[in-house]
């Protein structure tokens, strides 16, 4: 009877469909059990025969429609190319970072930590209590929820040494990711055609957003305890930059700290030039073997412009970062964020503020520099014992990557081609230079992956390696 | 008990704080566990809760202490002065409809719909059901939750004559709000010193994002049923303008809706062209007396981009939009969004697709309908009755709004400020047209004051009138 019933359905809908415009949908598998007296496994059997059809689809989670088809010709967007012009930026700019999963490889190319790092019980208990409060049917001005902006400034506040004065809440701007606040800043504090001081290397999201904003820019390499200030300073003078880009502490990708006396030497050329240090804090929970020290703690006049993201150590699905900054900068940053998107999600700045402030965050962060350190130590021997040529130089001592130099004339994308071919996924380390690499590079995040499968890295390696020179 | 002991601690700290110099060291917690005979988890919350309130600040491993301020000296900003240079775009430009909500006054002013007006149950429960499904731990791609793309899409499919074909899944990308999506098109579509014909007035969003894109706007009068034809045409011809800006249905502040003929005149006009129609539905689920007709239902060839955002019918936390845009001006715009912002939370993606897939939601959308009918029809009475010299033109057939114009020689911002010292906020007219306004008009929000006040607001409206002519 089942067949018969099943029949019966798929004839009655196929003439509905005859008839409907294409993209219909129809009735809810509920409402098609009670119309047609069948069970659900009846009126889903009959919906799959459509289905293989072609006369229906079926959009998870959406529901079942009739068929929508392309028309005869097809489109002809050919009209656009001469309406869009050459692309200002390179188009199309995903990074090897962004790659959909690989199932069985072994994953070491995301820039995410797996999810037995992420706080998950406070995570789901704060979305639930937020989705209970106010905060889930209400707007948020558009500089923040000010109990979040008063959590960030006190956290800098925490940092900064007696006498000097703490930013003040109003100075923390919340954005929907630090992606916005490094798009935001390059706009409204550098701008098109003009120059910026970088890292080399340094993260890619920076090099994209700086790109899209037509900034220029300036280079100076930079090693395990930062880079030479006399490096700095030249590249601000030849260049006439008022901005500098730079990840003080734990950099993506080579994890580096900066000295206290890089870090030093470095505020005083950004006061001396009359410019702007963007401090991009993004590690500050990822500390393993020293704790962050953010510079921004010694600035009193707006020098510092600093970001500080959640998106890494709280959810990546808690889309809630902060810009500190002082003086007309501030007003300029909060300008742009208001013309590019108006607010932040109340209920999201809410969850997040929930999850920082339980007292299980800080249980929370010491398991996680535990792991971190176990994770980071077992890549490294992994390293060491199957691919002796790979030089890791020194162990980061915060962050999510190890940051590896292959031997000079290894030809990088073939090697991540030969890894990717043995079930290793590996980002080259080409996509953290603003210009041209200074040798080959390879990156690999050893929070992301199951550390059971680590032994087996640098076996992979050695024999890709060995095909790729 | 718990939180009436943290409370109680909480509020003698504070007073203690308020007489204490700042930089005073407060008494270890072990100290005050004996002083207020509560628990060290008790003192710690209330300890929390002044740190959040930026009342004190603790210094891990050294104390806690009450906020050092500024030091004596205050803070110089004068050197961002030179660093920043004039702004490219008018700065810190913040609408009369963000304003905050005013005690007792009666506010007609905000952009957004009362609470009552939202799906409360339905979001809260979506909220909570995403909170506990790997939404809430894991990063989506940038263009967005494959089902959330679909059930745009299909939404567009519904509107699609038989024979054209709807677009697809892929061509839906998912962004954070429609304000982000206007700044990506006029960034990626049109460029900084190309023009963009613009209807007058209009959104004042739309404005602030083309300023802040560089975008040179071209605008031609709107009336009831749209633009005249000839006056689009004459706009491109004259600016060489590659892209139209418009609002077909429920027209923000107007409350228009074209024609059928000024939308099929404007889309030939395009396609001419070889333009863009950027055609902003934001209204979509907010028709009283028709329903909206979207315009990219007759597009074949990628001449319509389309945006539509969840923002205002589901609620203003679940910030959630989409962009549906063909051939390569999708791809230019996914990838202006992946270096603006990445992607969007998955937990709010996740939310507002279950909202809009309940059977409630339907029922929901019917009730609002009749609600901002009621409402609208209230205001509108009031207005004839208490200040006849309004005109009120038509009735919107759909939207929040009603759009007013005054008296010749009525000083709106005068007008504005009589208003307010009589309790009743108003939005000057000003602020939607994108070059000098037409005439002296207001725009009254009725969905978002309890309607029980409206009778009064025609009886206001009228004393402030005489005071400002």
């Amino acid at each position: 009877m089942g067949n018969d019933s099943a029949g019966r359905i798929e004839s009655a809908l196929r003439s509905w469909a005859g008839t409907a415009p294409p993209g219909a949908r129809l009735p809810s598998t509920r409402a098609l059990v009670a119309q047609y007296g069948a069970s659900p496994v009846t009126v889903q059997k009959a919906l799959r025969k459509l289905s293989a059809l072609g006369i229906v689809e079926t959009r998870p989670g959406v529901g079942t429609f009739t068929r929508s088809v392309r028309p005869g010709s097809p489109a002809d967007f050919g009209w656009q190319t001469a309406a869009l012009g050459t692309p200002r930026t390179r188009a199309g700019a995903l990074s090897s970072t962004q790659r959909a999963s690989v199932p069985d490889a072994i994953q070491l190319h995301s820039g995410y930590p797996a999810r037995e790092l992420l706080p998950e019980r406070l995570v789901r208990a704060a979305l639930i209590r937020a989705a209970r409060t106010d905060a889930a049917l209400t707007r948020t001005p558009a500089s923040g929820l000010p109990a979040l902006q008063a959590w960030f400034a006190s956290q800098v506040a925490a940092a900064t040494p007696p006498g000097l004065a703490p930013p003040s809440p109003r100075e923390a701007l919340i954005i929907a990711g630090s992606q916005s606040g490094l798009s935001s800043i390059f706009r409204a504090l550098v701008g098109p055609g003009q120059p910026l001081v970088i890292e080399s290397p340094t993260y890619w999201g920076a090099i994209l957003a700086a790109e899209q904003a037509g900034v220029v820019l300036v280079p100076v390499p930079s090693g395990p305890v930062g880079p030479e200030p006399e490096e700095v300073e030249r590249a601000f003078a030849l260049s006439g930059a008022r901005a500098f880009y730079a990840q003080p502490n734990f950099a993506n990708p080579t994890g580096a700290q900066w000295s206290r006396e890089t870090g030093q030497a470095v505020l005083d050329i950004v006061r001396g030039r009359n410019a702007f240090l963007i401090e991009d804090d993004w590690a500050h929970d990822l500390g393993i073997d020293t704790d962050p020290a953010p510079l921004i703690g010694h600035d009193h006049d707006g020098h510092v412009i600093y970001l500080r993201s959640l998106t890494k150590s709280v959810s990546p699905a808690m889309r809630v970062a902060a810009v500190i900054a002082r003086g007309p900068a501030r007003d300029r940053i909060l300008s742009d964020r208001a013309a590019e998107s108006m607010y932040v999600s109340g209920l999201l700045q809410s969850a997040a503020l929930d999850v920082v402030t339980q007292p299980g965050w800080t249980t929370h962060l010491r398991a996680v520099r535990q792991q971190l350190k176990t994770r980071r130590d077992l890549l490294a021997e992994s390293l060491r014992d199957g691919a002796p040529d790979v030089d890791l130089h020194q162990l980061p001592p915060g962050g999510l990557n190890l940051w590896a130099r292959l031997p000079d004339g290894t030809d990088v994308h073939h090697l991540v081609r030969e890894c990717e071919s043995r079930g290793l996924i590996i980002a080259p380390g080409t996509e953290w230079f603003p210009a041209e690499p200074s040798g080959p590079h390879i990156r690999l995040n050893y929070s992301c992956e199951d550390p059971a499968r680590f032994p087996d890295v640098g076996r992979i390696l050695h024999q890709a390696m060995s095909l790729a020179r």
